[in-house]
């Protein structure tokens, strides 16, 4: 039986959503990110240099991210957000090299930039980690726009640095505060077609007040990178859960673990 | 009479013992860094796109650089740098944005690396930020070293990501606490040729437990620089003086400004 191989590179998520409660207390749950670093920390011991580290933005974010979009007058509002994002790649960063492993945070507005012809990446210092079997730490952040204003830069936008070939086969995983896409009843949606989103948007929502989107933009930036190739799933973070599973096929994750798999040629 | 143009593009450093005395006090000086502010501000009305700062450490850097340099075990240790140096750059940005400019701090460790075959330079966020017509703020970080490692990034090395064909004439001014080297009793020598750096290294000094070396290794950093074709300057940080005359020809500096000129060309 031939099984899909496993990813050359995993852009791991992990959701603001399951750091803090950004609707309620507004606290960034530092305990939560100590116990997700000792899980990333054993991955990362059987993995080096293959995992990045994509942190989301919270409590401490959300605010933020809410009053740049609120700004009518400030084509450089954005820059607000480097702030509260440089205290939460720090906050993994401290966190991870106490568990052992060589974090580096870094600022994903100095390597993505967009022009009218398209967008330039320059992710030399990624691959250098990476080669040195580092753990790269990114986050949300501001991005130089085609007009050369800024705006902001989601962290489910942060895997598409990534989608060269040379970082092939490329899985995305999106760690969220749900298990996938819900399909109402507690069910979850296996697998979506990056090509058919029409046929599931009736199941996201965007709730309001929201500065990314929720859901909604999560799947519709996964399903962009789907359709470049990449695998990309979210399923629930789980603090105190093993993440081996990650650099495994899809078809040898443990089956309790409800996911939603967004790729080409995966369906429903 | 012919004059020598000005520079396309300014580098202005300002020193960390400017903006902080980090042998007796320990405290940086937010007022200087408003006062500066203001001084840039008006600079980068007259001549928007075509400055990049660089602040200097200070007090907030410099234990850290000191506990980096006596770690013996970990080859990341320099990855703590960017915790105070993030500080600094957004004490730099908030102020400079006071004062009407679009100010961005972006993270020099994801723009240069060291490779065994050379550096690599990645600056194109910075270079559309300055054709947008706004004032990018770097620092000090750790950079990515040939053997993978991590190694600290001096803010006098930053300049050395502006010596492409593209970005010349470039002049470098590093604002100090002192008018320049020093020849003892008060005079300032006007002009070194960094190729004759032998000449006046008794003129040099490092104070003991200092992170970066100093006048020392300020003007060897500067001295690289101009023998690459760069037009560098050490001049004192006045906080209340206009900086109008950055952009003119050394010629046209007024008379009372004492400084060193470290060119291809200068002499004594």
């Amino acid at each position: 039986m031939r099984t899909a191989p496993g990813p050359r590179l995993l852009v791991l998520k992990v959701g603001g959503s399951v750091l803090s409660d950004k609707h309620t207390t507004g606290a960034t749950d530092y305990a939560a990110i100590d116990d997700f670093a000792a899980r990333i920390a054993d991955l990362h011991a059987e993995q080096p240099g293959r995992i990045v580290l994509v942190t989301g933005g919270g409590a401490l974010c959300h605010p933020v991210g809410l009053r740049i979009k609120a700004d009518r007058t400030d084509a450089y509002a954005a820059v607000a957000l480097t702030e509260p994002a440089f205290a939460m790649r720090w906050a993994w960063t401290t966190r991870l090299r106490a568990h052992g492993v060589r974090a580096v945070p870094l600022q994903v507005s100095a390597m993505y930039t967009e022009r009218p012809d398209g967008t330039v990446v320059q992710t030399e210092a990624v691959e250098r980690l990476l080669r040195a079997g580092a753990l790269p730490v990114l986050s949300s952040d501001f991005v130089v726009t085609a007009a050369g204003t800024l705006r902001i830069f989601s962290s489910d936008e942060v895997p598409a640095l990534f989608t060269a070939e040379r970082f092939r086969p490329l899985r995305v995983v999106a760690l969220s505060d749900v298990p996938g896409i819900l399909t109402g009843g507690g069910a979850v949606l296996t697998a979506v077609d990056p090509h058919r989103l029409d046929e599931i948007r009736g199941l996201l929502w965007s709730r309001p007040g929201d500065a990314t989107g929720a859901m909604d933009g999560k799947v519709e930036a996964l399903a962009a990178l789907a359709r470049d190739g990449a695998e990309c799933v979210i399923a629930r973070g789980e603090r105190t859960q093993p993440l081996r599973h990650l650099f495994a096929p899809m078809t040898e994750w443990p089956p309790a673990t409800p996911r939603t798999l967004i790729a080409v040629g995966a369906h429903r």
